[in-house]
């Protein structure tokens, strides 16, 4: 007799925390897994909570274990895996089912996907999972794609098991098909952007005034009961007092610098140059990854170039402070306004200040500052010129540049804190310099310009070049 | 009887000044337009060559003018209007014949037609055209992606139209298929990042300097003597020294900063991003034109948002001098590089050294540093590292690093530049600060690190958090 309320099609750290802050809550759940041979195991290390699990070692067992209309989620890589998952289930469910794809897909992938299980009769929903583990087990942010019928129908499950910020859960139907993921890859745009800048930090402490990892923990520890109040303020505390236990060395020092990644940094990038914006704090720091992966040549390079600097002011643990807040505020400010974008391009109608709200908790990016652009997001204005990120950003302004340019004058890399201090130059000019730029393609190309004076296209009268 | 060596369609500006190009090297032309009462005016402007040119009224004559086998080069916008118009002439074809489509493609469009025309027999030709109006109608820079038969063909045509340096015309093959508007796309892009540090040094004396217009001209002028000599450095000149007639002011502060683009800086950007790389000096520059078009948000936001920098010191002329130069060198690696990581990834076996070759005269950034990428680009070390190049940037970046730190201290956006300088301090470090990110990912994710003292992947034995 069919009666899991939903089925988990990936049992990896993802899909069995899942499964299990499911089960926790009484909702029943049938598990299935590309091995089969994970689901025993599964069984066993979920204890008590297993009365509300059933393994399932065929598809069409799994399928059958479902109570009607069925849904089906999936929590595997979202890529060619998922197609040929999608492919071989998909006949097997009927009209009003749904599936479910929780992994961090291109939202491009989700639309197609969506558009495709349609015309079966099949709810297609991309939902954007953030948390980690952790959150996925014990309540994660989530961003819901897909339509308003699948939302309604599955809306008390994923309220039930979502991290909640002072009563409310942190999730939401952000919009149809792929927005869900849309809104996804943005968190985790955002999210590179965060780390990078955190790591910039470390790196001035570390490099410019010598500090331990040690003494960088506490100055962390510190901030996280502050205006930084934030997961991954925390987490960065954390890893920095944590020691090998193999070489007694602080953990951090032993690491590797080579970051990976796994492409929602570049998806959010990409999406962002396709809808004409720049979300260059988040290109800074893909950037700042793909160079930590030349590892050969910078070893190679270190000897050879110069730094061109000299001794320079360190900036205060305060300043530092301050400049984190304000590259935080842009990377976010950044992120929103690809958001807008994709808004208006897609028809989406995106609730901002609710997106804002869901990443209160849960998700990596929680931090004190998303209530801040709750508010924001609410007012009016746009969201550069809205209070209190107006002020904020003015109040630590100075310190970024402070920051940045003492980090030039040691020759230390913050490629994403000065993209942001570089785009928030570019942006609180009224004249820019574009208008060279424009004189130069209407030479070579005859693109025209506009003038300041009168509206149209104009060119100028060049001389032959 | 049907004698033309070529077919053109499309008689906008480039493809008028290719086929005067062509008539003017006695090389006979077909002539068509989706326009066709466009045919007329253009013969009557050809004067004296319209002997080596016929115009046809329909696809049909057109196809009949061209001897076999027949070669059809399109100067259309390469979108739908390009996909449309090949439909209908194809099937006029037989195999053997060549599509040249001579405008700015994606070449993954390109690799796609290439592809579905070679079923027919037909040879797909994607062709970089550089050097604006002029270049086109006295000698562009071209990069060819085809068959090695296709350009056995066409290459006396291209090599007698061609831009030439020194007698070595600027054409080659660099590919097949979609190689040529890859590589014609990466010096799109180079020129966003080239044009994009010009304004912003010319934004320095300007805002920073209060330099007239006039005097801006003379400095790039004399500039244009020296080691920047380059032809967007003259025409930078050139633009800053012309008036309004309307108005008597300079040109250029006439006019709207507001810069438009059409796709290759971008493009640029998103497959250095798809092949693990950062152009991120392209970026910044296609960022700084987004921003520009935001023209609105920043005439309100320049009341409101506080600078937060003090009085700097004005770098001299000769410290910008040198800037630029450090600033046009990484451009220019960043560019290559993603050439190079293209080559891998698409097998092209891309001749990098040549390619710079190529662009030493004809193209939008045919400059003198040129023939120093030659030098190093057919060296053994990586390019960063390859002298002349890594002397030069020795040389010079203490000077980008001055005067990006004193726009910085004025508040004026240097988002190209700085970027720059960012990567350089990010490339020639030998431990970098992933580490920390690393640990971070680990923490929430599970992602794994790799460690300093041996191979493999490790995790660390964090806390619960």
């Amino acid at each position: 007799m069919p009666t899991a309320q939903i089925g988990i099609y990936g049992l990896g750290t993802m899909g069995s925390a899942l499964a299990l802050n499911l089960a926790g809550h009484g909702i029943t759940v049938a598990v299935a897994n590309r091995e089969a041979d994970w689901i025993a195991p599964f069984l066993q290390r979920a204890g008590s909570l297993a009365a509300n699990l059933t393994g399932a070692d065929t598809v069409e067992n799994f399928i059958a274990a479902l109570a009607r209309p069925r849904v089906v989620l999936f929590m595997i890589p979202s890529g060619a895996p998922l197609d040929k998952v999608i492919a071989k289930i998909a006949p097997l469910l009927a009209p009003g089912d749904t599936i479910i794809d929780a992994g961090n897909a291109d939202f491009n992938d989700t639309n197609r996907r969506a558009a495709s299980l349609s015309d079966a009769g099949l709810h297609y929903v991309g939902l954007g999972v953030s948390g980690g583990a952790a959150g996925a087990r014990h309540g994660p942010s989530m961003m819901f794609g897909g339509s308003a019928q699948s939302w309604s129908r599955l809306r008390p499950i994923f309220e039930t098991i979502a991290a909640h910020y002072q009563g409310d859960p942190c999730v939401a139907r952000v919009g149809p098909d792929g927005a869900g993921h849309f809104v996804k890859t943005v968190h985790n745009g955002i999210e590179y952007a965060d780390m990078q800048m955190i790591a910039e930090v470390y790196g001035l402490l570390r490099d410019g005034a010598d500090w331990s990892a040690g003494r960088i923990a506490t100055l962390f520890s510190d901030w996280s009961r502050g205006p930084l109040h934030s997961y991954l303020i925390e987490i960065t505390a954390l890893v920095l007092s944590v020691s090998d236990s193999e070489t007694g060395h602080p953990m951090v020092d032993v690491i590797a610098d080579v970051a990976g990644q796994k492409g929602t940094g570049r998806w959010t990038v990409i999406e962002a140059l396709k809808l004409g914006q720049s979300a260059s704090t988040i290109e800074a720091a893909v950037g700042a990854r793909a160079w930590s992966a030349q590892k050969d040549l910078r070893e190679m390079a270190a000897p050879l170039l110069p730094a061109g600097a000299g001794a320079s002011d360190l900036p205060t643990p305060e300043e530092l402070e301050h400049a984190l807040l304000a590259g935080r505020i842009i990377a976010l400010m950044q992120g929103f306004e690809v958001l807008a974008a994709a808004s208006r391009e897609f028809d989406w109608a995106l609730d901002l200040a609710r997106i804002a709200e869901i990443w209160r908790a849960g998700c990596i990016i929680r931090s004190e500052l998303l209530n801040d652009f709750t508010v924001a997001l609410r007012a009016d204005p746009p969201l550069l010129l809205a209070d209190p990120l107006r002020a904020m950003l003015g109040d630590n302004i100075s310190a970024l540049r402070t920051v940045v340019t003492a980090a030039l004058g040691i020759g230390l890399a913050v490629p994403a804190l000065s993209a942001g201090l570089a785009w928030y130059d570019s942006i609180r000019h009224a004249r820019g310099t574009a208008n060279l730029i424009q004189a130069q393609r209407d030479v070579f190309g005859a693109h025209g310009f506009g003038r300041i004076d009168r509206p149209g296209q104009h060119h100028g009268n060049w001389p032959e070049k």
